[in-house]
């Protein structure tokens, strides 16, 4: 049995509570996310209870999508912190106004987060490159291509290394590194991009496996990518077969996950060590 | 015809307005259910406007997810009271933090509810009890199984009387109470518990029949619990045919209800008399 | 090719980014029907980057159902009108509450509309007229039939004449007007008032057609009304043929937005010029 295998065997057996301080966007999707893949979605988003509300969780999902609530961010998180719950951050769109890069700084400054989730513009953002993200999506300037690959591992293991977190950038190759090891993922499909809310489940699933296995946070987040990215697959292949859309696409991945078998996760995942 | 089908029947005639001050990560599954059922949503959770949007309602619904909003709660509440508009109250996580406690007293204080539907976690909390809730789920402590049944029942029983409410508790066997009569409902199924809102749509469910029923709360909570289960259940064998996941079951329980029949209600319920 | 199938093509190569600052009961929905039309959706609604964001947008639409973000709705529109960037108003339960009809006449007062999309009640209280709207639905009173159809025309005809705006109304007949020009519509189909969000996912069509074609805001609210109407005639034939019901009609109308060709809009368009 793999690492991930043994991740995925363990979030079903453990159910881990995953608290989601997320954007009103996609919070369903997310909560539906959390269910399919064996964890249990808690969605407080007020201050008044975060640091309360995150002692029962066995993980904490900051989305910084739902930027008015920063401060229960940091509440919570910093109690998470202090109890050992890891925390994974994914910093929606955070290179899009000055609002969201002093939000960045500051949720970077105050809480230690074991994984940060982003796309290629996010990540480029907080590792203070320039960027030219639009809106939520990344910009095609920022896009990891093959040619762009070595340079975009190099800022995502420094910044591995300088906030001692697990970076994991989903695209079409997701990167994932804790600054000594880095791996590269090759599933999901084009239709990804075409639904709302595929980056917040994504940082959903790496929250329900940083839950099951708090110690192993790079695993859990290289798992999260590739759970998403297999269901992508599925969902994809199931939208050409009959003729559907967006909508049915995103009720398909998340069917996909929640039929998820630990033996396809083996058989399934495209994944490359970068470095060992 | 039985009280149940003519609930339904006159859901359908009268198209019941149902106000939902309700959280952001089920509103939408909760609109959609209501209007599956034959009523018309209107979601507005501003204290702004509580008092005066609930003038035109048939049914108001409060919903404790949405705890930044208890001030609207209590304004549409007590104007919903004047008026004797029922008001359902959905105690989401009662027991979970000081917070939950706090405001669920002050509304149960401010507020007469008509119904309040929740899990047993829940009503365990809101009648004094230590409860051992994890998230908005019922604990595994506090689940009513069959040999727990008559102390589960005694104590909704007793909360009915003190709070003049019909108290309904969903789980693997519902309880309704409203303090004289109680019925047990053993419809449902498994993946109920694997989607967010089922516990948010059916309390839903329950304010669109007693807007449409409102001197009968008691039947009108028997009737959205026994929908819901039975919805439930027709999803569950489509999910178990398509062999397909928790997304699609959230749209095929919205699409049974909206398909719901008199007839189906009467020959699928699975209800007992338990005190008469 | 018409006009109708330009505006279609140019959605698909421009990508237009719509940002929408509106409410949480359909925002998903909204995110999705613009994805599948072919924009990008930014959905960003606190007022500290209100005015910011926009500036990287192709539409703002505003959509009154988020009756707390006026502010930053009044930031954005400002901003927009500035650029140019034309905006789309949703003036969701306008007649409702007072909260409403003071909110609506502030936004007309501060922000150049290019498009208003309301249903009949909601317009004719832009109108300054009574109305018995009940919630966010059309009144029956107010529902335009074909001989009150006169009257109605005449009003959205002056008011989009005294707001310099193109005034869309939907309905079994839709109304699209720019004081000069008028043209009726009447695809379309029942169940599309059995789900929450048609009217919501509407204007969001409509800001996905104005950003891709800023300069014809009549042509981008006739092509968003008949492109939604015939969504929802492929979606009512499928869920007629497949027995299913409102939630699955959901994703299936999203779904046939996701699939329509520019063919399929000129075949299938039912349109008649009422005023030249």
């Amino acid at each position: 049995m793999t690492c991930y295998e043994e991740i995925l065997k363990m979030t079903r057996e453990r159910e881990p509570l995953v608290q989601c301080i997320t954007n009103f966007v996609t919070v369903n999707d997310c909560a539906n996310i959390i269910l399919a893949a064996g964890g249990t979605p808690a969605m407080s988003h007020v201050k008044e209870e975060a640091a309360e509300a995150v002692q029962k969780a066995d993980a904490l999902v900051c989305n910084m999508g739902a930027i008015e609530d920063t401060e229960a961010m940091i509440l919570a998180g910093k109690e998470a912190n202090r109890l050992g719950i890891p925390v994974i951050l994914d910093p929606v769109a955070a290179g899009g106004t000055s609002l969201r890069r002093t939000t960045a700084k500051q949720l970077l400054e105050e809480v230690h987060f074991a994984v940060i989730r982003g796309n290629a513009s996010e990540i480029r953002s907080l590792a203070g490159e320039n960027v030219t993200g639009r809106g939520v999506d990344v910009s095609a300037l920022d896009a990891v291509t093959e040619e762009k690959l070595p340079e975009a591992v190099k800022t995502v293991e420094l910044l591995a290394r300088r906030l001692k977190s697990v970076i994991a950038v989903s695209g079409k190759t997701d990167i994932v590194s804790d600054g000594d090891r880095t791996v590269l993922i090759r599933n999901g499909c084009a239709t990804m991009s075409r639904i709302t809310g595929s980056g917040c489940m994504v940082t959903s699933l790496i929250g329900v496996f940083c839950g099951a296995s708090p110690k192993r946070p790079f695993e859990a987040a290289a798992a999260g990518l590739a759970v998403m990215g297999i269901a992508g697959e599925t969902a994809e292949s199931l939208r050409l077969s009959k003729g559907t859309g967006n909508a049915t696409f995103r009720n398909d991945l998340i069917d996909a996950v929640f039929n998820f078998t630990e033996n396809q996760l083996t058989e399934e995942i495209k994944i490359e060590v970068y470095r060992e």
